[in-house]
C-alpha cells in the first residue's frame, strides 16, 4: 500500500474514494480475521468441553443402566476409553482423517501437531479437542452395550482401534474431504460418522460376545425382570441430562464458525433444534409406551432423548421447529420398537444403544433431504451403507481375531460373581441404612 | 495525531476532522453491529446451556428428597416436563409474552418463527433457547411438590397449560413490555416471574392434592421419619450444585448484551452477586439450624442456598457484596421457617419448593428497593399480588377442573406400593451388596 | 463520506497516507481494547463456572468415596466451605494477595470492592470470581481427606482461616506479584499454590486427627476392607469427570486473557495438555494397578486422573503433547504409590487427597523445567519448599489450637454411630427395593 501512495501525485479524488473504503475494510478484515479467530476458537473449545462431558453422560447411564455388580468396571471402561481415545486420536487419528488427498480414502499415520496461523480461522488445538471429544464420543457408544461380560482389557484395545484407525477413517472420507464428500454426501455432525459407527461396532461386538447368561429363555420371553433390573434410574436420568447438555455443543459446535452474525444465527437455530428433537424423542416414546404397554417407561423416555437428538445431528441447521420436533419424535419410537426387535432376535445390548444410536442414526440421516433440498436419498443411503457396512465388518474381523487369540469372554464364574469384585476389585456400592 | 494534523497547511482542517472522525466511527459501528449481535448471541447460548442443565439439578434434586419407591416417576416427570415446556413455548408461550401490545396483557397465540437480523442485536433464535429454558425452570418448580402421590399424565397436562398460557402471560406483563412494566414493576431475572409463579402453582396444587397417607399424625406431631425419609442426600447435594451453576447463567444471562464493556461489567458483577447471596443462603440456613434444632441439617443448608439465589434473583446487579450475603442470608431464613410454617399449615411439600421458590422469592422482589433507588416498595408490592394471585387462582382452577374429570391423586393402592411400579413399570434401584 | 471525499481537490498525497494509518490503527485500537476487555472477561466467566463446578465435583467424590455413615455431613461440609470461602475471599482474601507491595509478603486487610475501568483489560468482578474459586478450591481438598472423625464447624472454622488468610498469603507470594515471583517461581494454574497447599494443609490435620478408629491393625496390615468400603464408586466416577471437566476452566482460564489471536492459540493448547495429562494419569494408573496388583483398580484410576491433572497445572502451555501425557502419567503413577505410602504410615487419608494434590503438585511444579527453559530446578525447589513448609506448619499450629480449645475430633460414640446422625442429624441414603 505504500508502494501505491507513493506513486501518487495527480489529483485523486477518485482514488482517496477507493483508498478510503480500502482502508475501511482493512480495518475491518484485519480486525475481523483475528476476532473472527477468537470466536471460533471460543466456539471450539466451549463446545468441546460440552462433548467431553458427555463422557460422564455415558459414564453415568451405563452406571444407572447396567446391574449393581457391573458397576465399577463401567466406571473404569468409561474413563479409560475417552483416555485411550485421545492419546491415539493424537498419534493417529486426526491426520488419518484429515491428512487424506481430496477424494481419497485414508490419510496419514503420524501425531498432530499445531499448526495454527490467523488465517487458518481458528487456533489448530481447539480443533483437535473438539474432534478428539468426537472420536471419543463414538467409543462411548460402545462400551455399554457389552458390558457386564466383556474383559476390560480386550476392550480397551477395540477402544485404541476404534479412535486410532476405524473411525478415523470414516470420519476422513466425509469430514476429511474424502470420497463420501465428494460423492455429495450430507451429515452435519454426525448421526452417521459418530452414532452409527459407534452402534455399529457395538452391533458387532454383541454378536460374537453373545447375550448375558440367563438374559433371554428358551421360550423367548423376557427372563424374569429382577436379575438384570438396572441398578440406578436417578443415574441414567443424570447421563441423559448431560448428553441433551453436550448435544448442544456437539450440533452447535459442528457449524465450526461463530465469527459472522449468520453463523451466529446458524448455531442458534442448531441449539434449538436440537433441543426441540431431544423433547420430541422424550414424548414420542412416553406416549408409545403408555398407549402400548399401559406403563409409561422412563427408560424408554430416556433413551427415546437420545434417539431423537441422533437423528436430528445429521442435520441441526434446515428444519423448522415442527420438523426438529417430528425427526426426533420419530427416533424416540425407533427406539422404542427397536429395543423390541433386538430383544426378539436375542442380541443382548445392556442400555439400548444400538437402536438409539444406530437405528435412529440410520433414520437421522436419510431423513436430510426431507428438509435440505441439497442432499438426495440416493447419497444419503450410499453413506449409511457404505460406513455402517464398512465400520460393522472391520468390527467384526477385529473382535473376531481377539476372541479367537485374547478372548473378549469373561468366565462363567467371573460374571456370575460379578464383573467389578473380578476385574477391578472394587465394589460399586456399599450402602447401609 | 493532534500534532501531525496542527502542522498541515492547507485548508482542509475541518474537512479532515470530519473525515477521520466518520471513518474511525464507520469502522466501529461496522463492526459492533456484528460483534456485539455474536457476543450478545454467545451470551445467550451460553447462559441458556447453563439454564437448561437447571432441568437436570432439579431432577436431581427431587430424587434425592423423595422416598426411593417415587423417583422413577420423578425422572420421568422432569425429563417429561422440559420437553413438553419446550414444545409449548415453541407453540403458544412466546409470542403469547412477547406479542403483547404494549402495557397490554396478552399476546398471540401464533408459533414463534425466526426474524434474526443484524439490527435485532441478537440471534433470534438464541433468545427464544435462553426464555424457553426459563419457562421449563417455572415447570421444574412444581413437580417436587407434588410428589409421591400425583398421577403422572394429568401433571403433564399441568405442565403444558403452565408452560403454554399461565407462565406467557405473566412473562408478558413484565418481560413482554405489559401493563406491569408500564407501572414501574421490577424483577430483574424472575424471584417472581419465574420461581413465584412455580411456587404459587405447586401450592395450588398441593392443596388440592392433599399430603402423602400418613405424613401428618392427627397430634400435629411429626410422623415418625423414616418412611418418609429422603432416598439420597449426594443427590439432593448435586442438584442443588448443578442449580447453583446454572442461576449464573439464569442471572447473567438476564443482562441480555454482553457487546459492551459495560454490559460486561455488569454481567460479572451480577455472577458475583449471585454467588454470594448462594453462599449466605447456605450459612444462614447452617447457623440458626445449628442453633435452633442443634444438628446443622444438611438439607437446610441446601434448600437455603436455593433460597438465597431466588431472593438475589429479582435484583443481582445493584446490591453491594455484603448486601447480597444478607439477601441471600434472609432467603435462607425463610426456608427454614417456612419449611416449618407448611409442616405446621399440613401442606405437604416433598421437597421444599414452596418455601425456597415462593416465600424467598416474594422477599427478593421486596427487597429491590433496598438496594435499587429506581423502584418502589408498592409497585414491588403490586407486582408481587397481581403475579402471585393470578397464578395461584389460575392454577387452583385447572387444577380443580383435572380433579373433577380426570383425576389428579393415585390410588391409595398405587401410593402405598410405590408410584414407580404403578406408574413407570420401573424400579429407581436395585442395588446389592 | 463519499461525498465530503469528492469534494477534496488539492494534492495531499502525504497526508492522505498518515490519516489513512492512522484512522487505520485507531479503529483497530478502539475497538480491540473495548473487545479484548468482552473477550477476557467471557473467558474469566466461563472458565469461572467450570471451577466453580469442581467444587461439586469434589463433593461427589467424597460422597462416594466415605462409607454411606458420613455422606451427609461430607455434602454439608462441601456446600458449606464454598460458601464461606466465597465470603472470606470477599471480605480478606482478595486484597491481602492482591494488596501485596511488589516483592513483598502480605497485603491489606480490606474487602474487595469493584474497580474495573476497561484499559484494566477485564471487568474486576469477573478476576475476583475466577480467584475466588480457585481459594475455594483450595478448601474443598482438605475435606475429603479428613472425612468420618472431624467435627463440622471447627472444620468449617478452618476453612475460613485457609481461605480468609493462608491461601492468600501464598497467593499474593506469587501471583499477587510477590517475593516468589520475583525469585522467579513459576506455578501457571497452581500445582503448588493451590493443589499442594490443600494437600499440606490435609496432611496438617490428618496427623493431629489420627486415623478413623479400626482402620489400621496393629499389624500394620490392611484392616478388613469392609468397614471402609467406599459408598458409591459412579459418584466418585463423577466426582472425577466434573473435576477434568472444570480443569479446562482451571488451567485455561490461567491465561488470563483471550483478546489475541496468540492467547485463543495459548488457551487452545492447554486445554489439549489438560486433557492429554489427565488421560495419562488414567491409564499409568491402570496399567500399574493390573501389573501389580493383578486388578485395575478403578479408584486408582479415578485418583490417577486427578493426580495427572494437578501434575499438569504448574505448566499446561509449554509441554508437547506427548509431554503432557508423561507428565500426567507420572502423576498417576505417584497417585498409586502415594497411597500405598500413606497406608504404611498409617495415615488416614479418606479419599486419597494428599497424593493426588500434594505429591503430585510437588512432581508438577518440580517438571516445570523440563518444559520450559525460562525456569530453573532450583527457583521451583524453592516455591515447593517455602509453600508447602509455611502452610504445613502454619496449618498445624491453626489445627492444634483448635484442638486444644474447642476440639477437632468427633466422640468414639459419634464416629461409631456415624457422623451423619450425630452431625446433621439426617441419613444419607434410604433406599429400599
Amino acid at each position: 500500500m505504500t508502494k501505491l501512495i507513493k506513486i501518487i501525485t495527480v489529483p485523486l479524488t477518485s482514488l482517496i474514494f477507493l483508498l478510503s473504503m480500502s482502508s475501511t475494510s482493512m480495518a475491518e478484515t484485519t480486525v475481523s480475521a483475528e476476532i473472527g479467530f477468537i470466536f471460533n476458537t471460543l466456539l471450539f473449545l466451549i463446545c468441546g468441553f460440552l462433548v467431553f462431558f458427555m463422557a460422564c453422560g455415558f459414564a453415568m447411564l451405563e452406571s444407572g443402566m447396567v446391574t449393581s455388580k457391573s458397576v465399577s468396571v463401567i466406571c473404569a471402561k468409561n474413563i479409560g476409553l475417552i483416555s485411550i481415545a485421545g492419546i491415539m486420536f493424537w498419534m493417529f487419528g486426526y491426520n488419518l482423517a484429515y491428512g487424506i488427498p481430496e477424494g481419497g480414502y485414508i490419510g496419514s499415520f503420524i501425531p498432530w501437531s499445531d499448526s495454527s496461523a490467523v488465517d487458518t480461522g481458528y487456533a489448530d488445538g481447539s480443533d483437535w479437542y473438539f474432534q478428539m471429544v468426537f472420536c471419543a464420543t463414538t467409543v462411548s457408544i460402545v462400551s455399554g452395550t457389552l458390558a457386564e461380560r466383556i474383559k476390560l482389557w480386550p476392550f480397551f484395545l477395540f477402544a485404541a482401534i476404534l479412535s486410532g484407525i476405524i473411525y478415523p477413517i470414516v470420519m476422513g472420507w466425509q469430514w476429511g474431504g474424502g470420497w463420501l464428500a465428494a460423492a455429495g454426501f450430507s451429515d452435519f455432525a454426525g448421526s452417521t460418522l459418530v452414532h452409527s459407527t459407534g452402534g455399529a461396532a457395538a452391533l458387532a461386538g454383541a454378536l460374537l460376545l453373545g447375550p448375558r447368561i440367563g438374559r433371554f429363555t428358551k421360550s423367548g420371553a423376557p427372563a424374569p425382570l429382577k436379575p438384570f433390573a438396572s441398578s440406578s434410574i436417578p443415574l441414567v436420568t443424570l447421563g441423559v441430562f448431560i448428553l441433551w447438555l453436550g448435544w448442544f455443543g456437539f450440533n452447535g459446535g459442528s457449524q465450526l464458525a461463530i465469527g459472522t452474525a449468520d453463523d451466529a444465527i446458524a448455531v442458534s437455530t442448531i441449539f434449538l433444534n436440537t433441543f426441540l428433537a431431544g423433547a420430541g424423542g422424550v414424548m414420542a416414546a412416553a406416549t408409545v409406551t403408555r398407549l402400548n404397554f399401559g406403563k409409561t417407561d422412563v427408560v424408554q423416555m430416556l433413551n427415546g432423548c437420545i434417539g431423537g437428538l441422533v437423528a436430528i445431528t445429521a442435520e441441526p441447521l434446515m428444519p423448522s421447529p415442527l420438523a426438529a420436533i417430528l425427526i426426533g419424535g420419530v427416533g424416540g419410537i425407533i427406539v422404542v420398537y427397536g429395543t423390541k426387535l433386538l430383544f426378539t432376535l436375542k442380541i443382548d445390548d445392556v442400555v439400548g444403544a444400538i437402536p438409539a444410536h444406530l437405528f435412529a442414526g440410520i433414520w437421522g440421516t436419510l431423513a436430510v433431504p426431507i428438509t435440505n433440498p441439497d442432499t438426495s436419498f440416493g447419497t444419503q443411503l450410499l453413506g449409511v451403507l457404505s460406513i455402517n457396512i464398512f465400520v460393522f465388518v472391520v468390527a467384526l474381523i477385529v473382535w473376531q481375531i481377539m476372541k479367537s487369540t485374547i478372548g473378549i469372554r469373561l468366565s462363567k464364574e467371573a460374571e456370575t460373581k460379578g464383573t467389578d469384585v473380578t476385574e477391578t476389585g472394587v465394589v460399586a456400592y456399599a450402602i447401609r441404612d
